[in-house]
């Protein structure tokens, strides 16, 4: 015996509770099914295919409570939750408008279209949050532009870099984030051709009431897709799945962006780093000395997941027939799901990058570590003009290791050879001053809006 | 503005009503949670590291009633539900047994306790319909031993087979999908390691009550498994996820084997082929004469999604640390969402197989579709012994299109030949006598158990 | 004992021998990343950082023979090929310039700049291929703008469409991966950031050249890029992946849309079903019959690979630090096969489309499968402003079985009904009438270049 | 105009020249092609379905040298090399016995067989590198059994760690991939059907010779099997994948396997943890302080790619009909990079591990970087135990931050609370003596073998 599942993202700390969360949640799905039915009714009025006040009166029986366990459950016999809704809508609506409720329609219209709706709405509270992001991140970049810390590459010191460089980075790749996701959020398209894409219903049942309106079906997706404020579409895009698949792609490339971030703060913030720290970290009541970068763990989660999700959405779109055997039924929730990590992502970066708290002195400290070898690039270049190439080589290979065993600073066992009395090696071993174009470059990525 | 949001498998017919939808529900891993924390104190009572009762109070209030929405939005700030959870827990057992819940452990311990426990309540739920399947798949197997109907490959006809074969090759890997079940299912370790897997504080908090017990929490995990029914853990595998991998892999085997019978049952019921049909097709209101293939449609969707589910688990192998920031809260929601897909499949495939209406008429039929073609491999054999290779060859070649162009069977163009005037042609050209060893490879497979 | 492979594309049928073959290979490769370094050079020159004849020099000697066996099999002591191929370039650009090969560079700088060259080489041959299958699916359309077809749901026979319709349909897909495509392609940046994207080496030698030089390494980078014919980027990208992404996404993109041809294409091939045939299929010496459809075979089985493949590209955003340890390492043979997995997909496309035969009279054929409850949709609505609803309703749904019962059609059935007199049977019944709109939209389709 | 490709692992750092290359190049699959044909001639010889002589004939022509690049070019036909193969070959044996070559097979009877056949020899491979591997890791686990370390979770100092626990932990998993490898090398059958897996063409042919041979072909895949050293397979299985989805979960897991070793080593490496280094890091020219961990991160990359390929494996489950058209050939190639990639990462481990080095100071010192708080959960259970609960967490609360704050580590702060004079805080308070059953778990898994 099987009881019905009680359900409340549990396991999804990443979205439970986020503004994504609400605007993808069942109940979401359901007023948008609602809407997009509303919809259809209104704009075949609007084109003489229903009569006058079948639209309002669909718009005001959708507007009214469906019984959503009911719908999920019907939803198993026909494979999706639209055959069971039309039964219930067409029942409040009643008997003179009843027929009018989703005439000439197939299921998957009204469930692609309800898609986009959930799309479009959920992409517009993520956008926020990026926005969030970008203006958190700008105001760390310019903060630190000339904040030093090691570059590491391959775990290791390589040679300096600024944190406002590595904040501008983050910030360029939340812009193309939000760029993407806003073109994709305009670009989404209303779904509407009937049973096999032809609109052929719309203009039968048309043609029942006006001999004139046969045919005439071809102007209904416009009309359509102006009610609901998405766009029209060229064809029916049943099993032409490109807005899914550009969701897929927006998606996966938001989380993965986010997901950069993510794993930067984590390496920065190890205990043996500590160059930033989250504004809040996540406590334990054991080990009073932790505070656990529990939004950058979160983010680094969704960055794992999202791509097998658009995966699964780039895949269906080898989706046979006029309308598919279960490529289409596999894209609904993975789709949810990426728009939640995504958007949950968002959320905890821009809780991530508000509250990030910035350490320069840890970063100075970490700079020191190497004994002064972190600018050996630059002495490599510096040091084999006045040296010649040969012997500046072979000077700093000598030279590396016994920082390291005597415990001294490159800059003070390169003090000690006599050719380089002139050379201001206070300068030349800072490495503060070696972060090359780190400034400009960070200006420059702070002008893009 | 955001409000909780409202769940009921709405976008999930493939499984929403199962009996693994219940076993994997929010509500069922709160439940499992809250006994393994139980299982814990009673372990730890029993091995002298907890007072006595502590363990019967601790359970007695885990059987209670706890708010699971609140649990779920409070799992944001640590990052997981178990840290609310234990205050909750903590606050209904009370003053004098209160410090014995969850003391000592870590969350993950009874995170993946209690996901192992939730896996294995819902294997079986599997493993019962994978069993159904089986014995469907038999009786069918059995029953159409000797049915002929068209070998298919690339798409083409190719030579004959039988459906008996065929039906013995889904319920072989049906029998590889429950072997593969049944085989990690008892394999799954409960989980203890406390902070970073050293069992530790167990023994810190054990070395408080009496001196000889300490270091001596090594029993721990033992008796822990054994309160829950679990396998006793060689070590604690916070990350070393080998139980998570193998319930990748089995399931997604699961997914895909049970995926195999619903691509063939979505071919073979195709409006053209119509060899089989499902026992209640999902009806069209608009379109009576359509009986789609709901089951085998859902069943395919769970297979194209199943393996990247996987993979992110896959990919959680690599995680770094004694506990890791990312690839351990990725987990959670895949695996359970593998569970339910595989789990949803097999209660498809328990429908599917067990009311699959087999037409052997129409698979007659469609063994007559390329005139007698289908069995020219044999012809080509059988006709060299006569003809020699190079006649028989030049005939084939030369009689197979005008089979098409005159729509006359190649039985009836050969006997025009004289030299073939001694062969039974008619029994060479009957595909039903084509079928090879597809009878003794269906007996053989039947043995199988 | 082991000795070099030797590889032929033996397992690799769907891009061996194709355009994107040749730009993708090994030898591909190391002409790209020997372009690089010449470019740097000559950029490096022309802004004053090199000496007058540096870049010259580098670029004739870059312009030889390298012995790629070697370079692979001393790539692994670093991790990548860049550093044993600067040994040996340096080497042969001998005393004088030598030192100026790679000076200030790091390896990602190379070979992410490598890698965009033969990812834009590989797109301009990609795209050719694509305007190949447009102009193939153009002709088809417009061909058989009026050819009616059974439109396919589920599997199932659903109402009329027309085989204008689909191919405008592949068409459109076509141009929407083409489109993507060539965005993408014009997108693509070189790559220039030194050690860890500071671009602080290049200002460090170029100020041992003029002391006014120092620091002035940021107009490098476009100088580069001009010389590459690449865009000069906003910030070195070693870890902000935008441009690796997008090319997955668009690389994703095009396999899935030539996939949904090929599926389609395998089940109108059927031998069942016979409504295409591809136009040269592959033979079978022992079933002469057969005429696998070889090409859509090896663009499905494409398909099914790039999602994955994307997902890896997608998951290496998360990389952390100024340069990465296996994200960016992961990144590159899974580019790299999805050029060729697109490319040769595109290549088999067109012979594909440019090829295939198309079978009228078996569409009308198979429209005829159902006894005429193919256009049951259009007598619900027709019959319904006749006879009422409940009457329309209730005829059909008895005399849908007797049509198969009886094996006499739909339209002779109705015919006995003495309230149809005045009904033209023979319109309403037929399914080459029922097509809807699928002729405007497919003019309309077509209007799209 | 396109020429060959010429390829040599140049972007493939990570198995090139590795054993598992070698074993899996296009030469050996040439190989394995012609070992897999001269065997079924072989086994139709024993099974008196080929006259005697013909086994030895086919097998001395196979062992000749074929035209890889030739056979590579004509596969595109057909699409598969078994076709263009069995042409040469035939030719090759010549007159006599040349019409037993391939007789009454299928391509992709032989293609699975072969494929069989380089996965065994490439397991065989990487199981010694495990091996390897593993002995290494017991090494390390002995040798540092009582090494303290900090034991990090979500990236933070949680509580103090063995080396040696965490190096036994590395072996189990090493272990678990082992015992898969093996177990799934040993299960491997050889493929064996003919065009629709009914055998129905060797007896067919086989009843040309003697009568009583008829439909007695069903002892014949056994035959061929031993011949190969390969299993007998129950049925045939060109649509039913077992063996290869068992392949997928096994490479899958061995390559995540070592991810976590390689991840550790990664962070453990890091600049500011140094607490191992690889034994040959490779070097950085510029920057002679750098000692990168190639291996790791080449292993690193692995695991990000093995799951995704095996994802597509898994998908391939689902394949329709007797013989599929994309599903299998989507196979080859993902199939053929998880065994290099799990080889190559096998062969990577072997050298780390081998050759790690390990830093007890560096550990030692970095357990001392929280002032003690490192042991703060013995410290709440212990102090609690003398100074009451609520006591010893408020004295704690208070004192955690002073540490920071006044550089002073918590034992000596605790050392100034009268209440804990009969303490013994230097105990208490030092990491190395909070290791809980670290040396215990050790021990156990060191049992294993």
């Amino acid at each position: 015996m099987t009881s019905a599942p009680s359900e409340a993202g549990l396991l999804s700390p990443g979205w439970t509770g986020s503004p994504a969360a609400s605007a993808t949640s069942d109940g979401a799905y359901l007023r948008a099914l609602l809407d997009a039915e509303a919809a259809l009714t209104r704009a075949q009025e609007a084109q003489g295919l229903a009569p006058s006040g079948a639209g309002a009166a669909v718009t005001a029986a959708a507007s009214g409570e469906f019984d959503l366990r009911s719908v999920a459950g019907r939803a198993r016999s026909g494979g999706n939750p639209v055959i069971p809704l039309v039964a219930d809508l067409t029942e409040a609506v009643g008997g003179e408008y009843g027929p009018y409720v989703h005439r000439g329609a197939t299921s998957q219209d009204i469930m692609d279209t309800a898609t986009m709706l959930v799309a479009v709405r959920t992409l517009d509270l993520l956008a926020a949050d990026l926005d969030r992001v970008e203006r958190a991140l700008a105001g760390l970049a310019a903060e630190h532009r000339d904040t030093p810390m090691p570059g590491r590459t391959l775990t290791q010191h390589a040679v300096p870099t600024t944190f406002g460089l590595k904040a501008a980075g983050w910030r360029a790749l939340t812009l193309d984030a939000r760029d993407r996701v806003t073109a994709v959020r305009d670009s989404l398209p209303a779904q509407l051709g009937g049973a096999a894409g032809t609109l052929a219903a719309f203009s039968a049942y048309g043609a029942t009431r006006a001999e004139s309106a046969r045919g005439d079906a071809t102007g209904l997706p416009a009309a359509y897709a102006r009610e609901l404020g998405l766009r029209a579409p060229l064809l029916p895009w049943h099993t032409l799945r490109t807005p899914v698949a550009d969701l897929a792609g927006c998606l996966a490339f938001t989380a993965g962006a986010l997901g950069k971030i993510a794993v930067d703060v984590l390496t920065l913030a190890r205990t043996e780093i500590a160059e930033v720290a989250e504004g809040s970290g996540g406590g334990s009541s054991a080990m009073p000395h932790k505070a656990n970068p529990v939004r950058a763990t979160l983010i680094a989660g969704a960055a794992r997941r999202a791509p097998q999700l658009a995966a699964v959405l780039y895949g269906s779109l080898a989706a046979e027939d006029e309308r598919p055997a279960g490529a289409w039924h596999a894209e609904w929730e993975p789709l949810r799901e990426l728009l939640r990590l995504a958007g949950g992502a968002a959320r905890d970066a821009a809780e991530l990058t508000e509250g990030l708290r910035v350490r320069p002195q840890a970063m100075h400290a970490n700079l020191g570590l190497t004994h002064g070898l972190i600018v050996s690039e630059r002495l490599s270049a510096e040091l084999s003009a006045v040296l010649g190439r040969a012997r500046a080589k072979a000077l700093l290979t000598e030279l590396a290791p016994r920082t390291y065993a005597e415990g001294r600073s490159l800059g003070e066992l390169l003090a000690g050879e006599p050719d380089l009395k002139d050379v201001d090696l206070g300068d030349l071993t800072d490495p503060a001053r070696y972060t090359g174009s780190a400034g400009t470059l960070t200006d420059r990525a702070l002008e893009r809006r």
